[in-house]
């Protein structure tokens, strides 16, 4: 079997070398002391640094930056062999090259490849690689980055090329971010939501403490997240569309395609995607805080009390046809924008987009997002259709939380429809195609 | 860096241009005007066509199939090189022969190979690459063909080799695709919908109507639905059993199972997926409007109703314990098929059906598949047990839309029971097993 | 086009044949009788073994184990050949060596490769390869091994390197498995369910009927599993997170992280995912029916009971805001802990778990992991906030069964609480961080 060496027999060094033992790898350590440990696997043997250096042509340099300062020395061992850097920063752009650069310029002889550093010691170590197995590989010379591709592969891994050693840094920086543009529609919609909490707080609860010294402090449990959370997810989902017919405006105006957006343009529309998936997350909890909703006390109580002012006021209980269509009708386009969403969800899936080709991708999230936008603000303009001009429902001069809540949807429909209008559209297609 | 040549400076050929370059390859542009346009990405050359071609063994052709004319006069320059067709058509079958292969032709001295037409410049540009990664490739020559796909690999792409150049047909036709394999499934559920909206409304809304004079409209909105989506769940969930079925038959009846099915029967087994993922939709529609059920105003209504004329009346109101037995079964059951209904749709996922052998797909797919089926099929038997022989549920002598409902599920149930007892078991396996 | 030969002209055979025949290669069979089958694809020859064996240097042995012994004739054909072993057998472990090794032993001139066999004829017949596209393969000499990678990319499939011939009895058991980790969650929460069915049974069905003669059997159809569900899920959910705080303790008490866990540890650990899957499919249990309830009979008949009795008692019925707020507050933080819950299962699928690194996921699985176990517990709390401590809620001395299902997750909390207080959780920190 073939040989490699691992550099340093830290923890991350024993769970590359126990890992690759079970691929069927002969493995041989360089170690600051060449005693062998029992912490790594039966079979391994270990050596002085430049005594491993010689065994194989392929060696992990499994060290933290700090230490690289003694590679220099053993230049002469190292010439001509493959480094694979593996290490990680604990900060996002701590130094001024990247670590793989920088062990570049310590032994310039031997051919630098970045790799295996997003995945952690622990995960190879018990098995468990359930978050990525990629492994992003970065180089100069491009046999040397091939023989670790190889070795990536045959770990069961999936290699991904990025290019030259430029890209060390991107890579470095990888496996410290967290969500990275997840972020923007997480302050985003917590902005929102905290904005139409107070503001329905106002409405529900201290305005009727005020006026009518009644306790409705309850409501912050469920009725009011239950309005904060719809308003929310309309809000995101036309925000998701907004960009798009932005950017038809400007195209429209500029008279090409060719002239780069703004940049909050550009980061807006490279985060429809997440500002999507989080509006479907608060569609989804309003779907189900609407469905707990008879099995609320304060609901229950309610009934009860309907029925037995009626038994009392002897008064007849007439079914109004015009009621229950409108009731019937706004449920029943909120459940069909709601199933929609979630359609768009799934295929938002990697594994299910991947399945798709563009026509397709496009058609489902342009073609169908739009529909869903439609339905949801129809749901929304149905709910509120006898209530929304009515003076009666201003409080404080504050109108409901959902009128609120469609300016932005009506608006991007609006200029949606305008758009799509041929002789606009028929602009917009020309700019587009790249002819100008 | 590797140096590449595209050909066209056009949109596509810019977009690749720019991705390659940021991937670290060096690239030259072979274009009609050698100036250099602005909208190339700095670092860019600018060649006519044949100086383009000398720089490079490796030549995008970024152009339209109808301009292809012009490398004819090229073929010296051409020979030898790695040709990359990258052409799309405006419509399916367009041509009688491939675009790649029309290119063989013009230059008989080049290695032609078919590539990276599924993907959009659009998004190569923008870097939002959801839809698809995958590149098809192929080409008669295996080198080519590799040195294609290791570009193909260092963009962050995957690359899938389809064989030969006569794949390119295939190749081409497939970005021009929308669902193909979902058609028949979405066709067959609109008119099995539509006809028992009709049947739906006959019954519940006209029928009342005409004998009553009571105006029911309102039921289109959510009570029809919620008859129409389970109905058409169903049945469609038994259409994809019912292949199966058939074709056992044909196989024991035939008594080898190495006779073709017929060709619909072929095509039906095949999109049994689709047809079962669009049942999945219809129940998890009925799954919602159920659940929405107690929040309407005329199921309110109603309930207020009935307790007053209990009040008036001052009647009892004794608990039925058979009644409750019954209501509850048949949620129960329902809420079970719904699980496994779910289970199915989730192992369904290209991500999670690729973590499975064939033996657990088959034991999800084939056994929890049935279990799924019966405990639908017993979920709408028992919501209708009582009412089921009943004449007084025929209207203009119309039964019930749910025992319409029933007649497919049942007949798969018992034709599978038969199937499976002992004997036939055994024969059928014999006749799968090869043995003749 | 490249030539390939297949031994057998079996199921196996043919399918491989027919499929490698649309990818473009020339397919020779070996057989035992030379004449050409009907049943193959038209273009295939049929030679005897040891002819077909000439016509190429890569042989795919479609034959059953059991009749290897004539190959022991071939070895002169078959010297330095690849050999595919695409072989299954009936049972896990059925003969000491695997069947790849064996065919190495009989034809030792031969570069033995295992592969193709999780791959099922009908699939690759049908072409409907839905469950796993991955091709496990293993074998000595790497060259072969690569040769037949080649192979298993053009037919569209994924090829898995596993290193040397010993990895082939694991890919020969692999086929043969149902489930493996599933099976211990499974039978766990089979013994839970029934357990606590049991339990609720005689509390809620027997204790009734023995003390007032009351029959609640119906409660067995929904009420009840409605118990046993959630139950199930949140004792589930707490098991999913009592190994990682046993293993914490067990590092803490032994001072370092080398130390091997014992078996059932390990075991447990590795199947915490399963676990929590599980747990999560009896919480969507548990929402379901939880929803379903309002449309009950069961409950509108109480419903109705309730306010026809304050008619008559001619009671008032006044509105308690405390009832408001706990019946409200519980049903608002069991929804926000369902949606945690629905996340975690999200983040499980392995397309949407492979976009994120390794920092990402453990901020999801263990931090939002805890959040949910919090906000699940509290749910449970509040539910039986007033009750918990009231004697009278003891039948026959036994407890509300929430009260038994709170008691694995408080102590997983409790402990971990303990665990995160600075001094403990740094000195963790320190032994997990390797410096001993
Ligand atoms: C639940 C949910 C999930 C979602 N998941 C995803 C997802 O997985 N991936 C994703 O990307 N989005 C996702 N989205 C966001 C959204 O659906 C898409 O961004 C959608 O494609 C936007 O449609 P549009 O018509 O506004 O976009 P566009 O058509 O993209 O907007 C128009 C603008 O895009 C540019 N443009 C588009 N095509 C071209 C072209 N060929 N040439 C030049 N310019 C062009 C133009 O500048 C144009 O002005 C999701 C949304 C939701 C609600
Ligand atoms: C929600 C949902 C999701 C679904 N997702 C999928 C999916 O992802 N992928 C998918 O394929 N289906 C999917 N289906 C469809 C369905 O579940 C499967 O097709 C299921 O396997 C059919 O089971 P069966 O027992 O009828 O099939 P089969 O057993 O396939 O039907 C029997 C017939 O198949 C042939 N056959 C099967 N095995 C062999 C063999 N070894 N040798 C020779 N002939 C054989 C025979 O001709 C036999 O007569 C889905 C269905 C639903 C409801
Ligand atoms: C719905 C659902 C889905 C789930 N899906 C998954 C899934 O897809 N994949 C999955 O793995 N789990 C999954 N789980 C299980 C669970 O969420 C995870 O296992 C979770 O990470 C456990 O968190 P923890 O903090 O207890 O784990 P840990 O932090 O792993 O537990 C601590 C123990 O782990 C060991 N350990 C962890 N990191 C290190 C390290 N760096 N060095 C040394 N030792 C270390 C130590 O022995 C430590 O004592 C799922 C759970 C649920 C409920
Ligand atoms: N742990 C992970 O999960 C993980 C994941 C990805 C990448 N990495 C990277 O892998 C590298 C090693 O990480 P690790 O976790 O294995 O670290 P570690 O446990 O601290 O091991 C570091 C090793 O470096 C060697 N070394 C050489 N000179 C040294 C010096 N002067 N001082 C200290 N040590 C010296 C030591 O090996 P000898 O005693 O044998 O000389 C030591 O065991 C780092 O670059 C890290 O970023 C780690
Ligand atoms: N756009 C996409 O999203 C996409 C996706 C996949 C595949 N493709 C394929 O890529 C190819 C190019 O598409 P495109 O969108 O880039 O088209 P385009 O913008 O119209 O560009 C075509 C280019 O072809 C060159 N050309 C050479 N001879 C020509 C002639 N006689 N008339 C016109 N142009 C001539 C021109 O480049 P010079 O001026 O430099 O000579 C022109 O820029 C097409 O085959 C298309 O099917 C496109
Ligand atoms: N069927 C599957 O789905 C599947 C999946 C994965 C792996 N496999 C493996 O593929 C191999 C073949 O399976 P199969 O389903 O094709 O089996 P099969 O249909 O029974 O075919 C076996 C073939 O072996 C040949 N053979 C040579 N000597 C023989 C002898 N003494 N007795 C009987 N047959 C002899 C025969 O071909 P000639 O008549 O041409 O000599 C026969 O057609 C097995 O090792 C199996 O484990 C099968
Ligand atoms: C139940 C409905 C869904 C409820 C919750 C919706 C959750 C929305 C938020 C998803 C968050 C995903 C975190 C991903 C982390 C990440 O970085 O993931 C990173 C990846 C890749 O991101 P990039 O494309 O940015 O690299 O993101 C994803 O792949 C996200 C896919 C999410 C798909 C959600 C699908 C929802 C499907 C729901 C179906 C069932 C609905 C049932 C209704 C009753
Ligand atoms: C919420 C339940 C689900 C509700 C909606 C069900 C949607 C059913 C329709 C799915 C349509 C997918 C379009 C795919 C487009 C395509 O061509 O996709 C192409 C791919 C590949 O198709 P081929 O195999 O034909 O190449 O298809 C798929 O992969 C489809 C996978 C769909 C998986 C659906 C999973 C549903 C999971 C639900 C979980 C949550 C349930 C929660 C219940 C409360
Ligand atoms: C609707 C909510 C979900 C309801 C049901 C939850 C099902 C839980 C059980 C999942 C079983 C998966 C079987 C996998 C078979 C297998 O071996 O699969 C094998 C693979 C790989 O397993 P290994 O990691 O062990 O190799 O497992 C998986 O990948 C499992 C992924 C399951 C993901 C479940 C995602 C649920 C998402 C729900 C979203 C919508 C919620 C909507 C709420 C209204
Ligand atoms: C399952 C599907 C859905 C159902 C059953 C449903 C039901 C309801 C109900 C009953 C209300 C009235 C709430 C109240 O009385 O306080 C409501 C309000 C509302 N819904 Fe939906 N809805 C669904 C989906 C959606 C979706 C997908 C959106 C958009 C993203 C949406 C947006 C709204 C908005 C904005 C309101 C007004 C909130 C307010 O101010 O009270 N709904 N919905
Ligand atoms: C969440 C799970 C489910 C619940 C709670 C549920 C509940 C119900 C209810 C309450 C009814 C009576 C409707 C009415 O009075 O009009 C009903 C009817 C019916 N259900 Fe379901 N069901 C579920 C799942 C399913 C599934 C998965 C199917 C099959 C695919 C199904 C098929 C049917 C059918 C065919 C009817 C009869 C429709 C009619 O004619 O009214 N159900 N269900
Ligand atoms: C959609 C979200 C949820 C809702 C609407 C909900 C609602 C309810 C309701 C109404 C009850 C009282 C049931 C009864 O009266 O018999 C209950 C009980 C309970 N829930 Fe939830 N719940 C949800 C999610 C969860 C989750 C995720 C868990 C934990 C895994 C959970 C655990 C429990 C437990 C342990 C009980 C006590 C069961 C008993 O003994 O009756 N719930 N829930």
């Amino acid at each position: 079997p073939q040989t490699v060496c691992i550099f340093g027999t830290g923890d991350f060094g024993r769970s590359l070398g126990f890992k690759m033992f079970q691929c069927g790898y002969s493995v041989v350590f360089g170690s600051r002391n060449s005693r062998m440990s029992s912490l790594l696997h039966s079979g391994a043997e270990v050596f002085s640094y430049s005594e491993a250096a010689q065994k194989s042509d392929i060696i992990f340099i499994a060290i933290h930056r700090e230490h690289y300062e003694f590679l220099r020395e053993l230049t002469e061992d190292l010439n001509g062999k493959i480094l694979v850097d593996v290490s990680n920063n604990p900060k996002i752009n701590q130094y001024p090259e990247s670590n793989a650069e920088y062990l570049a310029q310590l032994v310039p002889g031997a051919y630098v490849v970045k790799a295996f550093n997003t995945i952690s010691a622990w995960a190879l170590q018990s098995g468990a690689l359930d978050a990525s197995r990629q492994v992003f590989v970065c180089g100069n010379d491009s046999k040397a980055k091939q023989r670790v591709m190889d070795i990536v592969c045959a770990l069961g891994l999936t290699p991904l090329d990025r290019g030259s050693l430029k890209a060390a840094t991107e890579i470095e920086n990888y496996p410290l971010q967290l969500f990275p543009m997840w972020r923007f529609p997480f302050y985003l919609s917590a902005a929102l939501c905290l904005f139409f909490f107070i503001y329905c707080v106002i409405r529900d609860v201290i305005y009727p403490y005020v006026i009518e010294n009644k306790d409705s402090t309850f409501r912050m449990a469920v009725s009011i997240p239950n309005r904060v959370f719809p308003i929310t997810a309309l809000t995101l989902l036309a925000l998701v569309y907004l960009p798009g017919v932005i950017a038809a405006i400007l195209q429209l105006y500029q008279g090409t395609k060719y002239r780069r957006f703004p940049d909050w343009l550009d980061h807006w529309m490279l985060c429809r995607k997440q500002l999507g998936l989080v509006a479907l997350g608060f569609a989804f909890l309003h779907a189900i805080y609407t469905l707990v909703i008879p099995i609320r006390y304060y609901v229950q109580w309610r009934m009860r009390n309907t029925t037995l002012s009626k038994v009392i006021t002897k008064k007849d209980d007439p079914f109004f046809t015009s009621t229950a269509w409108h009731s019937d009708s706004y449920l029943s386009v909120g459940i069909l924008g709601f199933f929609l969403f979630v359609l768009l969800g799934i295929t938002s899936l990697p594994s299910v987009s991947n399945m798709m080709n563009w026509r397709e991708f496009r058609f489902i999230q342009s073609k169908l997002g739009y529909l869903t936008l439609i339905l949801c603000t129809a749901h929304a303009l149905l709910y509120g259709r006898k209530r929304f001009l009515s003076p009666s429902i201003l409080r404080w001069y504050l109108p409901s939380a959902y009128v609120l809540a469609l300016i932005i949807p009506c608006t991007v429909l609006v200029i949606k429809f305008i758009l799509i209008m041929p002789c606009i559209n028929n602009t917009l297609k020309r700019i587009r195609r790249g002819w100008e």
